[in-house]
């Protein structure tokens, strides 16, 4: 099937005369989920993964993707023409030099221009010159050669009321006009999916995981347009949408709109989410800055913040029931890691407002746990028993929250010793962090080491940031605010502002024997304000009982003793009135006091 | 006496048809401190401070500065015509858009091509091009009015041995030569004064507080070539160079060997210390890269860290005989910042291999303890009574290491509970910093953090770095490891090895009240190595007792006070046996277990 696609799309290629075609896994958004109408390369190789770019010529199809892929590009890719690259570093663009290498000179490379940011084209153009090799935009290609291609969402765009968002479309749209008059501007031109979404309190279901819609936006002085598919908005909300002066237009009319602009107009956008396409369809100037939604986004207004904790409670009511149930179940039987998901999954269905997961539920036993983006296969994932360590990464869209959760436990036996330490180093790190005081000048770069102190002391260590931003039924990993132990992100570069709701989420992971990560989510605050600045702290607002049985008591101060039997007393006061007699007893189990 | 030699300068300036001159503070190898040689901004302004630059042109003598010199600007630029112009940011050019801004249409700039580097004649260059100002060299101009103009150095340049530094210069040099082949580079061209020092084991007197010799030296495969003042070299030490295949050659021949050069050559060199007269004069390909020296420099082999520790408990030693001395002294007498200054540094003289200070002390009474670069005055500096808090942040050159030590000491009454809360606080974030360990991967930016957390969670914070590199008698500031809490110097972004000497030196200041700071020199060794990373950590060489009549008991941790009487116990075994009785006797009362 595959290969009778590729050989489709070769012919079409040769029609045009395109030597070369470039399939990256983005939509035009530069979101971090796709509508299948934006799955390309997985229709072209078979590649279902979320990272990974094909490359294809009438000789080779060639997949690139990093080590997290190995084994399922080998399992899906089986039979087929499309070759494995292994990527050495994930995302890093190292097909261009070689797809560039292999064409010949004054050749046609075809990328589709709204899938690329203009410093990607700017990146393929510099390997391109020496050859003299034509950059051409194939925006139309794939619709001749991909005949059932899935819409890009057909489910209705609903209004997100001001009573869950908390502030209006017309505010919002208000404070990003004040900007454009602080940067003489004309435009502000609006490509991120979320931040559509934000902006004009609107939802749908376009998107794998994220309630979001497919539009772009342009606002100035006295319009407003919104390029998005005006039969899927309910009426009331498209009259709505009117009466605050918002006007809407088809999404593909974007490109022909921008083109039609006065050539006078300054043009303010953000150059991470712009697409070439856009980029050149705009005949004004173009002025870069980051983006102004972004920041305005990550902080939440009171309203977002008590949907959180509402959110984050619902969560916590369905992982008690599901960790009695799974206590319980595991006395007598077993379960793969698939159906665990769906199961655990289940109690969250219960929950008012649930409208499904947030991102792929890692569940991890034992030596799986310790691959950081695991996903159980549907076929042949490991059979959890009562024995042995689980980690469960999961979180849920309800209407009006985004939750992410991470807990490890154990499931009977007895664990070693090195399996305690490394589960009390982690959770002396969640809580070095969590009760941080520090300068709002303080980036999350120089937060992150908190997390890792206690583990680094044992010459241990975890490989991924310690946490990221939340979006308020939007975006589970939203961009801005995090702990990171680079600059290359912005968790990393990032300064931490009050009412912001991020993860905190340290683990370790040892190779073939176990995973461990606690994970919560905080409020930042502004805690003390002095002459040697404005400090922030976090308050956690998830509320699940942290395994006890695998800590070494020994590894704990008074202090942090306290900082447990307290937040334990937080999760059984909050959650016990929704539960069951049942329920509570063993939740006080959970939750007794440790000495 | 100003105004004349501004006057003498314009009419110089007329002859030459230059309507504007800048003179910034640095030497042409962008040297910390410079020769008197090179002192031309303190010479035509009277303004002799560190850091700031002058313009002068027929109407105006501008000088730019930050907030720690506008006092002494105010004072030591009265009755000229120089004004001030208060920098916001220290070190920005800020002069540059003011000086092109007041010049006419296709006007001369004047500047010395040997004082700036290449990036900064660009950014001149581009604040000049659109009023087509032109940029001249004037490198002849200054000698032609500054008649007394002193010498750039002439005392010996001397062997810095090889029991004394641990590796011959021709064992550097192939180092240099392997990294040349590695490049496929021809030349390795060095201007850095301190890099020049270490790699050809020369040391003298040419700028202040530093032994250095000002040079330029080109490596090459096949040859070396060492530009540098041969008449000051001592003879065995000269035919020794000579017979290592070191060719001396003039100084001041630098820029007609680098023209005189094949355009086919390749020169390596680092863009930080190259100026644009050097850069200009280079025929060949200029391809840049960080300094291979610096890297070298900083990990000191097992010689210069035996040295090291000879050093700071040679200042231990005097540092406890001043301190002795001091205590007796207040009980019946005063003393002036200035004077003690003079004193602490006669105590030092008294210890073998004394060369000078490796910086100007800063001795701050109270209040004045709070102005982080402070220089007491000859005149009118505060008067030092038997109460109060003294901080004193002094170093020595011995002619076998650079030291660098601050102690905050307290000399009677009752201290308030705010001083010896900050001063607890001070203490518990070095004792926290220097016991880490940390992955070899993290950068300074990284473990910066960990000497706040404690100020922090009070609410304080101090406004500098916390640690720099130390060279082995070389400058007391060296390039490369340290900790500070942003990226924007190499301290933040490098990350430690093996065997580097760092300063760990966190403070706390209140404005006219007190300042504080405990800084100690430690050295970096792998600690451990795991499957995680290899891990490294501190072992603080610095032998001198901390002030316990500061501690705030209730703030420390059991494991901050066995660290502390651990500390005290090292410091009193190292240094009793050189004291007298009596000495040892008042040491063994400062360095009491605290309990």
């Amino acid at each position: 099937m595959i290969n009778k696609r590729l050989e489709l799309l070769r012919s079409q290629m040769q029609t045009r005369q395109i030597d070369a075609v470039i399939f990256p896994s983005n939509d035009p958004h530069q979101s971090e989920y796709v509508a299948d109408y934006w799955k390309i390369r997985a229709y072209f190789s078979g590649f279902s993964g979320s990272a990974g770019t094909l490359v294809v010529s009438q000789k080779d199809a060639a997949l690139w993707t990093d080590s997290r892929y190995f084994l399922q590009v080998e399992s899906q890719c089986a039979g087929t023409d499309v070759q494995l690259h292994k990527q050495t570093v994930p995302h890093a663009p190292e097909h261009v030099a070689w797809i560039c290498n292999s064409l010949k000179e004054n050749a046609k490379l075809g990328i589709d221009f709204r899938l690329f940011s203009c410093s990607q084209v700017d990146f393929i153009k510099e390997h391109a010159a020496s050859k003299n090799i034509a950059l051409v935009d194939i925006s139309a290609l794939v619709n001749e050669v991909w005949q059932d291609r899935p819409s890009g969402g057909n489910a209705p765009i609903v209004d997100h009321s001001i009573d869950i968002c908390g502030e209006s479309r017309t505010s919002k749209i208000e404070t990003i006009r004040e900007e454009l008059r602080n940067e003489s501007a004309n435009t502000y031109f609006v490509s991120s999916l979320d931040e559509i979404a934000w902006l004009f309190n609107i939802r749908s279901k376009d998107v794998d995981f994220t309630p979001l819609v497919t539009g772009y936006a342009c606002i100035a002085e006295d319009s407003v347009v919104l390029f998005a598919d005006a039969e899927r908005i309910e009426s009331t909300l498209l009259s709505e949408l009117n009466q605050h002066g918002i006007e809407v237009q088809p999404y593909g009319d974007i490109i022909s709109f921008l083109k039609q602009q006065s050539s006078d107009l300054t043009v303010l956008t953000d150059p991470t989410s712009l697409n070439y396409a856009c980029f050149d369809a705009i005949s004004g100037t173009v002025q870069y800055k980051p983006s102004l939604i972004q920041h305005l986004k990550s902080v939440k207004n009171s309203v977002e913040i008590e949907n959180a904790k509402d959110g984050m409670r619902k969560d916590g009511i369905a992982l008690t029931r599901f960790f009695i149930w799974l206590e319980d179940y595991l006395q007598t039987q077993s379960i793969s890691e698939y159906d665990l998901g769906i199961k655990l999954e289940s109690f969250r269905k219960e929950m008012p407002l649930y409208t499904g997961q947030s991102f792929g539920c890692i569940v991890g036993y034992k030596g799986n746990g310790a691959i950081i983006h695991y996903s159980a296969p549907q076929e042949g994932s490991a059979t959890i028993q009562n024995e042995g360590v689980l980690l469960i990464d999961s979180g849920a869209q309800y209407e009006n929250a985004t939750t992410d959760i991470t807990r490890t436990i154990w499931l009977g036996g007895t664990p070693t010793d090195e399996l305690k330490r490394a589960y009390t180093l982690v959770l002396k790190g969640y809580i070095e962090l969590e009760r941080m005081q520090f300068p709002a000048t303080v980036t999350g770069m120089q937060l992150d080491s908190f997390s890792r102190m206690h583990l680094w002391k044992h010459g241990l260590n975890f490989g991924h940031g310690t946490g990221h931003g939340i979006g308020a039924y939007s975006m589970v990993h939203e961009p801005g605010q995090g702990f990171a132990s680079t600059g290359t992100t912005s968790r990393g570069t990032s300064t931490h502002k009050a009412n912001q709701l991020t993860t905190i989420e340290p683990g370790f992971y040892k190779e073939g024997a176990f995973g461990i990560r606690t994970e919560n989510i905080v409020v930042s605050k502004v805690v003390q304000k002095t002459e040697y600045g404005t400090f922030l702290g976090f308050e956690p607002i998830t509320l699940c009982y942290i395994d006890t049985q695998l800590l070494d008591r020994s590894l704990l101060t008074s202090s942090e003793i306290t900082w447990l039997n307290e937040y334990h007393k937080k999760v059984y006061t909050a959650l016990s009135e929704e539960l069951s007699v049942d329920e509570q007893k063993w939740l006080a189990n959970k939750c007794a006091p440790t000495y």
